[in-house]
């Protein structure tokens, strides 16, 4: 079979390096110029041709300069006859862009994924798409991995007998009964209401969650406004104590140094899909590998291997 | 500018005459033929040329009889030189298929978007889609109505005060709630548990029915077994008067029989996006023209305005 | 090589078991589901990642119903990573509609063959098209086999020595000479006069019968309603017995029945291109298996030999 | 409405006079150069921003030139921002390529419309394709003449109680038929019997000829051989006098020169959609002008009537 | 004819603004948003249906950000329904991206061309690619006008009886001929010599510069090392005066400041299709403004005038 | 690994039996018919079925005949499911039409590049494109070589002591200066000066060459009348002996005559991608082959080697 070779830009080297240990590859360099007039330049510094070519790129912060380096990088590849071009996006950011609630606006999910099939990708490897559709997005092939099991395994560890899922959003919901369903514990929800155009408010949590071990279950925390006014509720409603869970941190505008500071806070973790700055890691931040997962996902569609069978919930 | 062309295929023309007379344009001839061998056929029996052609057929049962009709139809308008052909859908059944929840199956709801394209698609008038997400699914523009504002409007009409809107699923909570703001009631939402392959049972409801007038709200009814268990815990939980509305009444397996004979349900509203035979109404049933705010998007679209200012929330 | 991994749909599954037992490798598991909304959903329930697929799906009543399952089929294999994807199509009811005998109608043969290229074919396996243009219909690589030799193989084994080849149309003469060029024996044909819009009449057989044993070749017989009226012209010319050929038995609305019921008709002989309800079935019906010579052409395809060289006339 | 912009290649600027001449239009100038490494430059020199530009080509010899040439200003007109690009090719000598007849051939008719396509076409204006079929190559909408109507008219003129229509061949019986019945005269065929590779020779005229006044038709006369040995068999079966009709008038190899040294051919009526060099031409000759047809048909694409209400036979 | 519709990026709404003033239409608004998850999404806030709308976006540094936002921009006009969509490019900093000079990077002007095409751009407005061969890069019609009439005026107003255009490079050689053609004066050019991967030198001066006044003339200036090595070249060879022009002042790192130090520099000219901020412009620096031309064009590409007529050296 | 299959059109035969000699495969047989209405049919004569496809076609005069002649073989090729399809074009005539220089033309370089990928192009092999950036005008993998390194080694067996590289033209001078490096000797450029559209004159040769030994440099000579133009400046300079250097000899009208009439000039070398009739060759002709350079590409191409690790500078 054709010779697997993995590229990385710089959006996040840490897991690139990790995934290829995990793989047993060597992770080839790239070489990144950026020219007086703001234009980037990608070379990847090894040979492509006839390559099954993985280039591994999450669409973090910033991620507009991330998006087109991959664009570029994409090009490149198809450019130096790779045999097929899977991009690895460990996060997609422009998955939350995905309906249409303004008038005269990009569905950008939609349109970043054409951008990208474009640019030469030929397949892509997603992880917890914001929803199920943006699978739907891509007119090729989508391998979409999830990181509930991953998420589990940490909290298995743990005394379970008087918790509960709680959801801070009805739009979630459906992934947190699916993960309160690995665990073996009930789910709550958090209904929001909306009062104007910038306030919303959690209203109430439908479910019970007074006296329980709380572990909020997010997709993605960035500012965490939303976690910080359903810790509010949780505390009002007399829940115990609290453990906040994501597969993506993005962790923007100090969100981290925030939810640390919440007494009742016991534990934020997440995956490492997203970089998280030395400086900006708390004690409380537990931050699980997803490269073990993505490595064995890249073996199986390198080895033509069924994907499904692994990661089927 | 260009004339207004107005066809239906087979799947409504009961709407499509209804939407031409809200127009004041005639509804063009088509003539449907089917082959010895199975093979459909379909004649745009008026000049297309230059026209600014509409095609009406909601792709309701018989699903795939209609589709194919409808992409002949397509097909035929571009061959004619039609200007420009808007698919006017005001049900589209496979946008329920709309994400892959199980290994080697199509997004129905992507596949069916580009087939339609490919056929001859320019653009798109389609009435609430089964999520939001699906309006990314076309690479065609696509107007996107709802009909929350004609469900309301029945609504207003009747005694408010004790009631509350109650989704069946978390999947449809924040449309159930953005109508709920409408009318300035509350919102509830069942929760469904999965015991097995199939059986799902509601496991409880969120937010509180006690005592209540319910308007149950779910975006459509097709084998209504979802709203039964419902009605079954409504009553468990001790709620008062129920009525039932949805925008798409597709009522397939005598689903109206069986909801009509509820004693607690008072009415069942839906649109008319999808045709109900005469024979299989009932009393309870209160069937909502969707025809003038078809064709108000249809005037607009024509001339040129803005479709979203009308039909913004 | 990649593996090959074969799958049926609804269409003819008796045919794929034959090719497949010939191939000797396993019919794949398909799951065909038909939700409450009338739409289909097909999986795959077998791994097709970087394999060779092969969907056999002739195009035959309900039309269709069998295309936007092969529609959907194709768009799970693509989705499924297949390294490729050859839709084997023993009948394509669409072939016929190859021309634009009408104003504003679509070119079926042309737009479902664009159809099937955007749902995922890599490339078609056909048999005996309407028209030999109709290959050129499909922007991907099409194998077209055709069943003469069979037909002749049959027919071989009878007395010749008396025979006459007659088409039924002009448009298939050049077919029914080539047939007679093989079994050594003139060729004949009927003249159709179109008296109106809806009424057909062979007016002449053009070339010598009176006397001569008859084989009737024609690409289809759907209701026979050309054969049974160039009977009673045979029988007005004085022709001897008659024995009815064709590749595709359609044999819809009883035509079978009706063509058995002519008593000078003695055999009537097709291919298993079609499938035939037992109980359609006459005691004057040979039906020859088109599958060995379907299963030879997919290992070839398969193995990268050429097909030409196999299936040269 | 956008204006009309009509230029003409190479090929047959005589016609596209005439056109424009019937349209009341100017001729808008090109300006050809080939360079000294052989390769084409056309510059259409008039403005064609947001006009309706008709660009007149016939594919006639030498083929491979106008085509390049067609291509080229297919392009220009699309990089100067037409609005529309309508290729109008009264002969599209590609069309005979229709079909696979031997491995690993190009279907020369679809890829050159492929071309067109792709060098900018937005529709096509065609004038009696070697088959129907041909029409279902184009991606682009065809507007498909036929001459019938003008030899018809030229027909009209002279006894016809005596008459019948004989096509060379099988292939071409029913555009005979169709002939016949607009003149209202009986219908004949010629059938063509292959030897070997390269020898094919007509066995029998089937339909009845003798002491008949034969008008031979056919879509194309090139090298006109199969025409002479129709002569030989009419004679043998002691036709009348013979008048022989086509549409497009190829007349390659001398073969005008050689029909009219028949003696008992009296007349040889084409019309003009490949140019005839004055000194092939003999008192034989007769050249329809299709350039009426054509006009007519221009304005109406360009103002958005029904072509077929015009041309249907 | 449709109306037309301004709406400006980001990048220079200064341009953007002069543009509008000079055609007399408003410049619509646009509202850009950055989400938490450093997503950008633009919504243009003005009716688009059915109308021609021009997008203003140079691809000026933040390059990245800016061509995103374009992109998205071009997305939401499409999906609003535009009749077509025209980026207006004054500045494309990829166009230097135009060959492949290593192994295995993209070609950034080829590749962003053609996303801008994927996300919805019907036709571009450049000024002044690098390459004249960019033109060639997109697949849409590009009007590509040049700055050289506004430098021209400039200096026509001056004493240039012993002026000399210096060009710095020979790649742009071309260009300064031209130029200099237009003033009436000689032209000489620099010639690179390359030492090691990261060295270049002027080596010599190719024609006459010595007692001469000089003017340099470039596309592009950035950081200026090209142009401040060519000054110490010029004061080699004893030439005199320096004034220095080009169309793009990019003035990187510095560069306008470094370059007006210079006191044999007695003025900077550039055109305004890039922002420079306040506080880093100079006394030396003269700005001419490219919205006359930009505008005369928008005027004509609306109106279905020839633009190429106008913008003719 | 697929199989290589080599084929070559009518455009240089002897060059590709040269290249397959090297490479060690037959080259395998064409067919070119031509009809009598002057179509080109074109018969790949060996198995494509998934074989590694080489076409070898420069296009050389006559141009559009070999176009259109490599554009049936790329379809054919496709139509017989070649795995793979690299057109190996060791000239690209229409590279020279790659910008747009008068209004309302097309950039024939790009067209007819996109002309061959939609004829089925996989990749392409080119060899010194008439400038760098025309790599961009392909839509597929392209491997630019040049013939530098051949052209250098012929000089490098003579004496250079006092030798200078002249390039005819500031466009080229580039690439002067490039094959100046390699053989480390100085670089002068002829410039040019337009004096009305049809005249031009090399006013000056910038860079010292009196009493040099000049090797005059340019991509291609055709017409050959600038380089006469150069001889004739050379001799007012007092320039030394002359050698006449090029890739592509294509010597239009007598070119080569002419120039070997030259008595300055004491060799004219170039390579063999362009045939030169026997009859037209000089004494002082060289004629290097670049079938081992193309038949080293092939092989890399073919394995998955790098081809710029061979190639590079």
């Amino acid at each position: 079979m054709r010779e697997i070779a993995v590229f990385s830009g710089s959006a996040h080297p840490e897991l690139a390096r990790e995934v290829c240990a995990r793989l047993g590859v060597p992770l080839l360099p790239t070489r990144v110029s950026r020219f007086a007039n703001d234009c980037l330049e990608v070379q990847l510094a090894a040979n492509c041709r006839e390559r099954d070519v993985f280039l591994i790129q999450p669409l973090v912060r910033p991620v507009q300069e991330n998006l087109v380096e991959l664009l570029l990088m994409l090009d490149a590849a198809r450019g130096a006859s790779a045999a097929r071009t899977t991009v690895v996006l460990p996060h997609y950011a422009y998955a939350r862009s995905d309906k249409k609630d303004a008038p005269r606006i990009s569905i950008g999910g939609r349109l970043i994924a054409d951008l990208m099939v474009t640019a030469g990708a030929s397949r892509v490897l997603a992880l917890t798409l914001h929803s199920p559709q943006v699978h739907g997005f891509f007119s090729v092939p989508v391998d979409h991995l999830h990181a509930l099991r991953e998420l589990a395994a940490h909290f298995r560890g743990q005394d379970l007998s008087n918790a509960v899922v709680v959801s801070p959003d009805l739009g979630n919901a459906k992934e947190a009964a699916a993960f309160a369903r690995l665990l073996g514990v009930p789910v709550a929800a958090g209904a929001k209401q909306r009062f104007s155009d910038d306030r919303v408010t959690i209203s109430s949590v439908i479910g019970e969650v007074a006296g329980r071990d709380v572990i909020v279950l997010d997709d993605e925390i960035a500012k965490g406004s939303t976690v910080v006014e359903l810790l509010g509720k949780l505390r009002e409603l007399k829940a115990g104590s609290v453990r906040v869970a994501c597969t993506h941190g993005l962790f923007s505008q100090g969100a981290l140094g925030r939810l640390s500071a919440e007494p009742d806070v016991l534990e934020i973790v997440c995956t490492n899909t997203v970089p998280i700055p030395e400086g900006e890691r708390t004690d409380k931040l537990r931050v699980l590998s997803i490269a073990p997962a993505l490595a064995e996902a890249m073996r199986r569609i390198h080895n033509g291997e069924s994907v499904s069978a692994l990661f089927d919930r």
